[in-house]
């Protein structure tokens, strides 16, 4: 069993990791502010021994003995809520893997960096490769997540060539499941809860854009057997389901399985929208054995549609 | 006259600039960790009563009172400099933007960001535009310089949408000129010194990348002119000498004006070594009062091989 440290670990993703890492018996350590994250979302954990949370922020330095891994999660990831305080975001992204790099350096950790599909920004390329140096904006509104998240690559990558720091980069593509935060902004969470409402579904410009969804177990698997592999292959290496949706499409799938009567109106389209997105997984799959997602999107949907509607939103 | 902050003052492009500016009058303060510049470069200023030397590392805050204009200049600039501490570099970068913005804004200052054209990497756009992404790795040795100069433009944009603090922003191409260090590998100050001492001059790769070399002087008008400008343009804005030559040319230009015996040797090209380099600047003509460059390659290099043959190698 080893000691593991998860910052984000209130969060979406976060909170997923850390139930699967304290199921297998480690030793669980969650670092979060609770900017975006819910104490909710590990309360099924608070009464384990294996389990225990901090409130911090990795913008500050933070000190801790005898950590194997360390999962650096902590970021604000949709786009309403990293574009809300973008130097904030930044500072986050950048001082919070400067912090977190330095601690796994002391401990002798690996870390792995929850990196992003945005260091590719709006595409040219496609399917995105790892190799693909992307096509973003670094003075536009996403540029405080885009360009935070590439700079904490530059970090990682210049922390290991340093000092030798074990360091592992996934960049992950869309995911959702349940913990998703209901009003959060992003196209999951709003298609599901306008569905479940009865309310408009909002597609930002034509819907002809494209994402491509993965289910978070399957990320979740993906991210486990990063910090693990044995070969020390850092990375980058893309972790997302290959199947490409429009964002029309999408709403038309949430709309057939909620049964809803919901109506599609169309809003304008933000600045800097990618048009369209889908990783490329050859790497992953060549270096984490085999990894490919097992869970379409209407499976996954189904299993997140059930989470929303037990969800009690006068509550958020 | 103005009360002017220029960070990396006794750099080869700050002391330029502070000369310039002590003598419209200025009240100059020059801040320097001297990590790569000289005490020398403004050591014909320092008995002025409009100029005053501080001792900082940007790293750190800095509080100072009735500040109009900072110029950020501190920052390693040549590969062989960024490189050697790349932590240290992005830190420089991004905590010196971080906390001059602050101290703009405090002082309602307007602040001129000294940026670069490696925001646009190793460019497939020829020549470069300012709305060009650029292509930049943000994984590899050049990195800790290019994604730190655009995390840098990433706040100060962000500073200024959050807070309306005034920003400027220059991405400045090759510059060269006296002052150079002579020991920087860049390739200017290698090739002159190389052909003055009669040792070989170094071509790393074949010789076919090209670059654009602007005289220092152009640059510190055109930086002046930015910061002064009264529309409130931002830029990013290029600023450079479109005239564009291969690395070969400039070596037989530096050998022919130094009436050198220097023979031509290659060595290994550097990983990520740009293949071209040329700004387009129509736009700083346009928002500059028709700024344009005064002075052509070779009546550059002639001051600034006066400059070298008049340096005493054995101190540095
Ligand atoms: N979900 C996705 O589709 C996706 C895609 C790409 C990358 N990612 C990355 O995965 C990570 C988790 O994303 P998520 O979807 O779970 O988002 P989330 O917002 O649900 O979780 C982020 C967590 O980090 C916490 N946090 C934010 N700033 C912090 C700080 N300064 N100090 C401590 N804690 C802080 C928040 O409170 C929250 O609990 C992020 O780094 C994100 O960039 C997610
Ligand atoms: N010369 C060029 O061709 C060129 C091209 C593009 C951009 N720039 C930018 O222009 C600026 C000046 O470049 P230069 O060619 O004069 O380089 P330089 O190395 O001669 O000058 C940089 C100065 O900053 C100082 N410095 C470095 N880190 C510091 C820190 N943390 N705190 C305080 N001072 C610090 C150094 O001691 C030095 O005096 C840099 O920001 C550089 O990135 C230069
Ligand atoms: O090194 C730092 C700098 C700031 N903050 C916090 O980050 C939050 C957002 O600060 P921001 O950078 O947006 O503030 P600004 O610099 O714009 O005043 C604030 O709560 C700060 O306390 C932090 O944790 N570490
Ligand atoms: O209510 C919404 C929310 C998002 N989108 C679109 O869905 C895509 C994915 O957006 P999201 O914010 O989920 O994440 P992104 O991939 O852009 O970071 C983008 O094209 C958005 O414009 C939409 O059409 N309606
Ligand atoms: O916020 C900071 C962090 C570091 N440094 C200085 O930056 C230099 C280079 O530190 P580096 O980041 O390379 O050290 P590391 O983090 O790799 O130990 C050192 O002299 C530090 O004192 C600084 O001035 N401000
Ligand atoms: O002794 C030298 C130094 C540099 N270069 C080349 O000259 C170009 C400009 O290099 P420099 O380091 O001056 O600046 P850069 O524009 O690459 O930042 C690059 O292609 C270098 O590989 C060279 O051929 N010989």
């Amino acid at each position: 069993f080893k000691r593991i440290l998860v910052t984000g670990g209130a969060g979406f993703l976060g909170s997923h990791l850390c139930t699967r890492l304290v199921g297998e018996g480690h030793d669980v350590i969650c670092v979060d502010n609770l900017f975006t994250g819910q104490k909710s979302n590990v309360a099924h954990l608070m009464d384990k021994d294996n389990f225990e949370f901090i409130r911090h922020d990795i913008r500050e330095p933070l000190q801790l003995e005898g950590l194997d891994q360390i999962y650096n999660l902590a970021c604000p990831a949709a786009p309403g809520h990293y574009q809300w305080d973008p130097i904030g975001t930044m500072k986050t992204c950048i001082l919070g893997a400067i912090n977190m790099l330095d601690l796994a350096k002391y401990n002798g950790a690996t870390i792995l960096q929850a990196s992003t599909s945005e260091c590719y920004g709006d595409p040219l390329v496609h399917p995105q490769t790892e190799d693909y140096r992307g096509n973003v904006s670094c003075t536009g509104p996403r540029a405080c997540y885009d360009e935070g998240k590439r700079a904490a690559e530059t970090l990682f990558f210049d922390h290991n060539r340093m000092h030798g720091t074990k360091i592992r980069i996934v960049r992950i593509f869309n995911t959702y499941g349940p913990n998703l935060h209901p009003y959060d902004g992003r196209v999951v969470s709003n298609f599901i809860r306008q569905a479940l409402a009865g309310e408009d579904i909002t597609i930002y410009g034509d819907g002809q854009q494209t994402r491509s969804f993965q289910y978070v177990d399957d990320l979740i698997e993906a991210m486990i057997r990063m910090v693990n592999n044995e070969d020390d292959f850092t990375g980058p290496v893309n972790t997302g389901n290959p199947h490409e949706f429009t964002i029309r499409e999408l709403a038309d799938i949430v709309i057939r399985l909620t049964n809803s009567e919901s109506k599609i109106v169309h809003m304008p389209a933000p600045v800097d929208d990618p048009v369209m997105r889908r990783p490329d997984i050859t790497l992953a799959k060549e270096k984490l054995g085999g990894w490919e997602p097992t869970i379409q999107l209407e499976e996954g949907l189904v299993k997140t549609i059930e989470y929303f509607a037990n969800l009690d939103l006068t509550k958020w």
